[in-house]
């Protein structure tokens, strides 16, 4: 509704706290229809007793009916239209394995592949190679020089990798050249645009050097690159809002698209009490925390309905210790759901539950998706989720006189 | 969601009449998280009555968190887009005083500020003279002359004044000379675009004058100007919606954002009779009658939770009355919520009840926050209440074939 600019010009002083909790693919659905989601199943009072004093609600990353990937679904989180701030998949790539993407590399993601005698692509994933023979190649293919430019090949997982070019002048708009299907051979690398003419020539040049160092090394004998881009230009969360703003999450593509908004990070130890205790450490310099779970999406994502129930229960031990820090607005949500059942991200609409002193607490006393469709917070766009905790902050002065 | 132009595509006659009732920041908080707001405190058998029988929803005014001024809030519940149809400040002060603004007027916000011996700002705000002392120096300043244009400075309470310049060509574009702060001089007055030089050299003329015959006038020895605007050229209310529109409101603010949308207009006496008693005499002759009351957000504005229940529950007893005028749709709502306990405007949605006798009714059978959460209106835009109480008025033709 609002854009990030009518939000920012209403931006007013006070040095009220914000904590925003994401259990990450938090959204679920039953086993069976008519039975409990994953949140409703859980045991959660200490959740409860926020979601009876607070406001409870269901937000709609991207648009009705989309499932996001993790990139589009904290974007929303973060306050940006998921649609309009789109992150290059090259760029999500890097985020992910914690890359350190300057502002002027170009990021692509790689897949090895397999191609027959005469060219043709037999297996766009090179059978699922190992990760341990894909950091083998990419040490192969980091060999590879290109005059002007300085060359990055990282292994991801299986026959994923990384590319990042850096050098002067690097630019947008080259094609992919995975065709997407088996039978015909890699798409030649061209230019989208006459500007990305000499970046399309460093590309080109790798992967003819690629298919050389690659040749007889099936089935990982060829490359298939695509989605190239750079840092996007965005608006930066911390000027955007007036809020220091630091993530606190155990995986780096989490802490990536926050740094990607220009919100500090904390690198925390792989214990929930380490990603707690890591809270507690950096809490009194910022006065917004974004803490990130992973564990319920992991869960989802492998169909275990209990053990999504688990974690939830488990993060709800940890909200005595987040109220004790005394926020003045706690945000508890996820990005998306990620129904065990389906075992994937989903479209469905996610729980949230808003906490603060002034939010007008609705009649719900817990926080699961039947309350939440009932509840005082409606059902919004994730977008429209960073002016409401604003406002509930006391940060956000009135529209017009 | 709907734009003006396809609702006014739509219209189909009839003879239906509405009537729309702003209590004033009607929406609230409880006093403790969990106990009553204002309205579900306030005893309102008689809005209970059409509550029953029709249907209760909220209404968002501009976007979620955001809290509206009157004119916003108003633009929003007469069916416009309150961030599209913005109000410049100027005009805003104009209709404030009941100034009868012409089209050609340029009008500026003036504040009354001080001086020191170097020309910076020391009090943004001249110490808040008196109202009295203000109406003084606006004579004063009223005698200054620049050829060709006709001056106006109009006390409004204390250190503020409208300024309004009239005459030929006199455009927008005219920056704020209000620096914002203390601690350096005003801003001198530039155009910011070529077209509004000669508007700005009008200006120019009469900020040196006014500084002249201020001079040694402390606290009061120097004007601030801000918000130079004109009257908006936006779509009429009467003819958009097909509606003879009367704003029947006591305080010059609220008759003067329904004349800029071009509403007729009743002045009435300062009782609550007065008010009720000209909603009577005008009523034949209208479609849409507009009443306004403002005693609900001065209650909430002066934090007295007890007087905004007292002051609902007096207008409760006038609904019987509005009932006995037969309109075919009544809408009861307010322009923004002004919680007691905040003693402000607020964010929070609005309340509304919307009665007709085609408005497939909820089961709710009171008016307030709590019911108007379950309800049959939903959480809305304030901006689309006014297509559902057209269609509501048999007034809109189906969409499409």
């Amino acid at each position: 509704m609002a854009d990030l600019e009518l939000i920012h010009g209403l931006l007013t002083p006070a040095d009220s706290k914000i904590l925003l909790l994401v259990l990450d693919g938090l959204g679920g659905l039953p086993i069976e229809p008519g039975g409990l989601t994953e949140l409703e199943a859980a045991s959660t009072p200490n959740m409860d007793r926020l979601a009876a004093e607070g406001i409870v609600g269901l937000h709609q990353p991207v648009g009705p009916g989309i499932a996001p990937g993790s990139g589009p679904g904290h974007i929303g989180l973060f306050g940006y239209d998921a649609i309009r701030y789109q992150i290059g998949r090259g760029v999500l790539e890097a985020l992910g394995i914690g890359f350190d993407l300057q502002a002027d590399d170009l990021a692509a993601r790689g897949n090895f592949c397999t191609i027959d005698s005469e060219g043709n692509i037999t297996d766009r994933r090179a059978g699922r190679i190992s990760t341990e023979r894909c950091r083998e190649l990419c040490g192969e293919l980091q060999q590879i020089r290109v005059p002007g430019v300085q060359i990055f090949v990282e292994p991801v997982r299986e026959h994923r990798f990384l590319l990042v070019l850096r050098g002067d002048g690097l630019v947008e708009g080259v094609a992919d050249t995975d065709p997407g299907r088996v039978g015909s051979p890699p798409l030649p690398v061209t230019a989208e645009r006459a500007e990305a003419e000499a970046t399309a020539e460093v590309v080109r040049r790798f992967v003819d050097e690629a298919q050389r160092r690659l040749a007889g090394r099936e089935p990982a004998n060829m490359v298939l690159l695509r989605g190239f881009a750079r840092l996007p230009d965005w608006p930066r969360f911390p000027e955007t809002f007036g809020l220091r703003s630091i993530a606190v999450a155990q995986y780096p593509m989490y802490r990536g698209v926050a740094k990607l908004v220009g919100m500090d990070t904390e690198e925390v130890g792989p214990s929930r009490d380490d990603l707690f205790a890591a809270l507690q450490r950096v809490w009194p310099g910022y006065d917004f925390a974004f803490v990130h779970v992973k564990e319920t999406d992991r869960a989802g994502e492998d169909g275990d309905f209990d053990r999504k129930v688990s974690v939830i229960e488990e993060i709800d031990g940890y909200i005595p210790a987040i109220v004790d820090l005394q926020p003045d607005v706690i945000l508890v949500t996820g990005d998306h759901s990620t129904p065990a059942v389906l075992r994937s991200h989903s479209w469905h609409p996610v729980p949230f539950l808003l906490w603060s002193r002034t939010c007008r607490s609705d009649e719900m006393e817990h926080f699961g998706e039947r309350w939440c469709l009932r509840g005082g917070g409606g059902m919004r766009r994730s977008e429209d989720l960073m002016p409401l905790v604003l406002a509930n902050a006391g940060r956000l002065a009135k529209f017009g006189a």
